[in-house]
C-alpha cells in the first residue's frame, strides 16, 4: 500500500505545485486534477458547475484552497462508492 | 490516480476479507494489514497496544470493525505527516 499512498501524494503535489505552493490546490489546480487523474471516478469534470459544487463541499474552512486533507476526503468518499461496499 | 486507489480498495478489502466479511477490518485483520503494508508508516505495529491505540482512535462507532472510511482516515492523516506539507 505504500507504494500506491505515495504515488498519490506525489500527484496531488505535482498539481498542486502549478501556481506556487504545492501545499494546496487552487480551483484551476484542482480541476486539472479531477480532469485527467479522475476521469472514471468523477463524471463530467469539464463542467464548471460540478467543479465547483465539489470544491465548496470540500473546502471546509472555506479558503478557496484545498489542502491535502481536505482532497483526501473526496478520494476517499469516491473509492468507498466505487468499491462496492455495503456499508 | 485511479490505479493506485484501486490497489488501496483491493488490499483492503483482501485483508478485510480474511474471516468473513470484506467490508470491516477486525482489529485482527488491521494488525495484519498494518504490519505488512504499512511497515514504514506506522512504527512499532507488533506492539498490541499500538494497534488497541490506533484501531480505537478510527472506530467511530466502537463496534471493534473498521470500515473502508474509517481505515482511509488513517491512511490520510499518516499521508499528510510523511508528506512534508506545510498546512
Amino acid at each position: 500500500m505504500e507504494a500506491a499512498i505515495a504515488v498519490l501524494v506525489a500527484q496531488f503535489k505535482a498539481f498542486a505545485g502549478a501556481d506556487g505552493s504545492t501545499d494546496t490546490l487552487s480551483k484551476g489546480e484542482f480541476q486539472n486534477l479531477v480532469t485527467s487523474q479522475l476521469p472514471n471516478l468523477v463524471k463530467n469534470s469539464a463542467d464548471p458547475a460540478v467543479i465547483e459544487q465539489l470544491m465548496s463541499s470540500l473546502d471546509q474552512n472555506d479558503d478557496g484552497e484545498l489542502t491535502f486533507l481536505e482532497f483526501w476526503q473526496l478520494v476517499g468518499r469516491l473509492a468507498n462508492q466505487h468499491g462496492g461496499f455495503s456499508r
